[in-house]
């Protein structure tokens, strides 16, 4: 090829849409904007209206993901200066298990009048997460009936998939069930925007819906034990056509052109889902045994392996899920940045914020500094890192954080040290979960926007998991990740690639940041690990439920209100 | 008698010595002075050296002590104008448990240049807490040698005691033991400043040396189980001489009336334990089963018998060791104000802080009304309120904070408030202990610095306890309980009192404050203070000795430093 060729990846996240455009050469990210949505998370009152949502619900609308194709694909055209006949190809990542009713041409029920206000109509976001009596009933009958299915998840089902939040619409506003033709992961909502064709993607209805290549969906039969209006969910409301990943999902429609300003018939990959397309801009392709985390609010851990392997308490492992030919497992934590940001708007005392003022820094910066100072074991403290729930290895929302150790003498910068360490140790205690299930975790791969801000928390789960950790060299894993994607859509015929692994070798690069175990501080992190452990199966299964206990009594005086 | 008569009640406490003259005819306080001690608590350096003390080490300077007499006391004769002639005796409360070692004419060791740079020569704090080894061995040996005394002090020797600090100096300065001719409370110390003869209270003695009226000291034989070299301590160092309380102690001498201003020969009465004498000033001589609880940095709750019960896991009884005819029970909690002063400084974030001060508020008062808008479980969070150890009923000071039930959602307030239920807790679980063993508790009275500041705290506590609560008509209890023992001391031909009874029924006044049990509030504390029980028998009794684990971590990887 004479000239360089370019795509497209939008990375749809939780507060905004964000937009690169990127040499397929070399994997250069040439232009970048960002938009932000304007309803953002709704979670208190359902938009324009004085209709107040129950505490864990999170929705979403739907018009602010188009704003994100309107605005900010123009913008990276703009500012690349790139011709959008050079641009061979659109991929998209997007958080999953967010999941929409809509009529059968994909208008989303929230768009019309009638059922506006209706909070069941609009976007069910990932983190919304009151459909957890749905989620335990589905483990409790999968397992009576005996189906193996949910071997591939943990063995436990999410309030945070979409079959949940499915049936959550139908118990709790059966006539949003009726009146949806169909309901739609919004990524894959968004490439039907682009393309005029409903498609569903492999790596979405692997992860958050049960499909596997093999098996398909679960049996009829099991959706009837759930409740008999569901008996045929799948093909009145999903349809059995899924799409692999790196496919070519279709082309840019001429209205989808006009939108964004790319050309019409512009190959589109199939949806991706948003952690998981950061794994291959990791390098995850590069070798098994490498596990990707992706560090943002919340963390994800991302792991190919050769072999099969029923591992409990994961998020879940599908065949091709994340690179083609290779068992694709994920697992997470789900409280990580958000973590850190709960503790500096809530614990940090007025000095600390005008030591940072006077000093130039920001709070994290001169937490970080305070924080490293300290030997591992100084503080006297630890912590169970369950702020917003527990995803891996227990899978229960319904548990709380902890904090133990504290004295008279405990400073702000050691509760901080110890949020950090608690993370790390949950990561730990997934990496071995894996290893004990024959599942290989030999390196860390760092991606997402903490990795490159913050060298303490690099080098504690360097410390605490005793392996390498190797930071990335984008912080748009995403973005850069879903251009990889769409690089393979649009195929070598058009200057781009065979396969995400021939993909990865021209647009992956790493950073040379890399942070080895420390080790004087292993035996310290050891013995910590083992009292993180002790207090984790304590409180997590079942010795002692008081942290559902108080969420139950919580609720009860809050709705006595 | 024609004229009113006065006397001087002077309550050394942690950080300052108050002295109060009072009008013994109604307990009117006229004056008052405050002179805070120059050297403080002495937890870093020793003064005037680079000598570093070890953690856990808390030293006074008995010069500060001398310091009060020299400066408060002419400064509330000048303030009332009230003619020294009618001063008719002084009384003295001070911190027990506060030993140091000194010539056979007074003189402490510390004030002699070649012991100067010797930490054992000082005093040694009732919040030193280095001799847990000791205490721990005490205890041991105690039980193997089949004694009984310590059942009248819960069964366990504290680290905070008088004899396991001496015992600290004898193993860690064999020399400074030598050299010293006596080990005294600092209270008698200062009692023998005034009256220029040494004694011994009874209050001292019998709450922190194991003396009792009956029994005396230990047998000597148990001592030299101890250490051979500790066989004569009692008649060596300590003599067995003790005075009962409100017993004239002695006339003051000439030269601590040129010191202070007062007449020679005004009646001295016995040194009594600040908090105790507390007791007596919130009208615990009033009615058995009446609960005086001393709130200040740390609480302490004295109780009065009429039979002798063995309980378990409290500081101790006395016979006559708060008022005469009556078993004294004491029990306390190592954390209170210090509690709330430690949120405030390390916990309460900066907007907080500026919203306090543009309303010209106390942060405290700030988050008092932010916690009182909460419903009780509403936090979600339940607090072991062991930031200083354990004193009652766990005796334990190896015991650390927990805090349960941190969300994303949590703010300052809700931890605040967690905070102060379970320092509530915490006074529930000594009254039930109290009444499983048959102590009745029937109501509540309170004292100290903190019950008329914070309304929310004292209706925490009526609904936690399920008892009404009255609060003191005095915020210087200590000080007023001195002086009704000096006029007891003073004696009716004096003009003074025959009794602590007597003088109650004259001097004591309680406030129309009193905080009843909200019926609502108290099923629902029902349910968290069993939550709060399950967790601290957990971590304190031995099921996940954790905390222990950690301060020992800590230290470890202190030391290595």
């Amino acid at each position: 090829m004479s000239t360089a060729k370019y795509t497209i990846g939008i990375d749809f996240g939780t507060e905004s849409g964000r937009v690169v455009l990127v040499d397929i050469a070399n994997g250069q990210e040439i232009a970048e904007a960002v938009h932000a949505y304007g309803n953002g998370v709704i979670s208190d009152y359902l938009p324009g209206t004085d209709i107040k949502l129950e505490p864990d619900w999170a929705l979403q609308d739907p018009q602010d993901y188009l704003a994100v194709l309107e605005y900010a694909i123009p913008q990276v055209l703009d500012q690349s200066g790139v011709d959008a006949a050079d641009i061979i190809g659109v991929g998209v990542d997007f958080t999953s298990a967010t999941i929409m009713p809509t009529l059968a041409d994909g208008a989303p029920l929230c768009f019309l009048p009638q059922w506006r206000t209706n909070p069941h109509a609009w976007a069910k976001l990932w983190k919304h997460h009151s459909a957890q009596p749905e989620a335990q009933q589905m483990t409790n009958i999968a397992e009576e009936m005996g189906y193996t299915f949910l071997n591939r998840y943990g063995g436990i089902v999410s309030s945070e998939w979409t079959l949940p939040k499915v049936w959550e619409t139908l118990n709790d506003a059966p006539e949003v069930y009726q009146a949806a033709d169909r309901f739609i992961e919004a990524g894959d909502w968004i490439i039907w925007q682009l393309t005029g064709a409903e498609t569903r993607s492999a790596g979405m209805a692997g992860y958050k819906s049960f499909w596997s290549k093999r098996e398909g969906y679960p049996p009829t039969e099991f959706f009837k034990a759930l409740d008999p209006r569901l008996e045929q969910v799948i093909d009145d409301k999903f349809g059995r056509a899924v799409v692999p990943l790196a496919a070519r999902a279709g082309s840019l429609t001429a209205q989808a052109a006009q939108l964004t300003g790319l050309h019409p018939g512009t190959a589109v990959a199939t949806a991706n889902i948003d952690a998981h397309v950061s794994a291959p801009a990791g390098g995850i392709a590069e070798k098994v045994g490498r596990m990707v985390i992706i560090m943002g609010t919340s963390n994800c851990h991302i792991l190919l392996g050769e072999a099969e392997r029923m591992v409990p308490g994961i998020c879940g492992y599908v065949e091709d899920g994340i690179v083609a030919g290779y068992l694709g497992y994920e697992a997470g934590q789900s409280c990580m940045g958000d973590h850190f940001a709960w503790f500096v708007k809530n614990c940090v005392p007025a000095a600390y914020s005008q030591e940072a003022a006077s000093r130039g820094l920001d709070i994290h910066q001169l937490l970080e500094e305070k924080a490293a100072q300290l030997k591992p074991g100084e503080s006297g403290l630890i912590a169970l890192d369950w702020w917003n729930g527990n995803r891996c290895i227990l899978v229960d929302f319904e548990l709380s954080g902890l904090l133990i150790g504290a004295t008279l003498a405990t400073k702000p910068e050691e509760i901080y040290r110890a949020l950090i360490e608690a993370t790390a140790y949950g990561t730990r205690v997934i990496i071995e979960n894996f290893e004990k299930h024959h599942v290989a975790v030999e390196d860390i791969v760092a991606t997402g926007g903490l990795p490159g801000r913050n060298k303490l928390l690099m080098q504690i789960f360097a410390d605490v998991t005793g392996r390498s950790i190797i930071v990335s060299g984008t912080t748009q894993g995403g973005a850069l990740g879903a251009a990889m994607h769409a690089a393979v859509a649009a195929g070598q015929a058009a200057g781009g690639y065979e396969s995400i692994v021939e993909a990865s070798q021209h647009m992956v690069h790493l950073s040379d940041q890399v942070y080895q175990p420390t080790p004087d501080h292993q035996p310290i992190y050891d013995h910590l690990f083992a009292e993180y452990l002790t207090l984790h199966d304590y409180f997590g299964r079942g010795a002692n439920n008081v942290m559902k206990r108080l969420k139950q009594l919580k609720a009860q005086v809050t709705l006595g209100a």
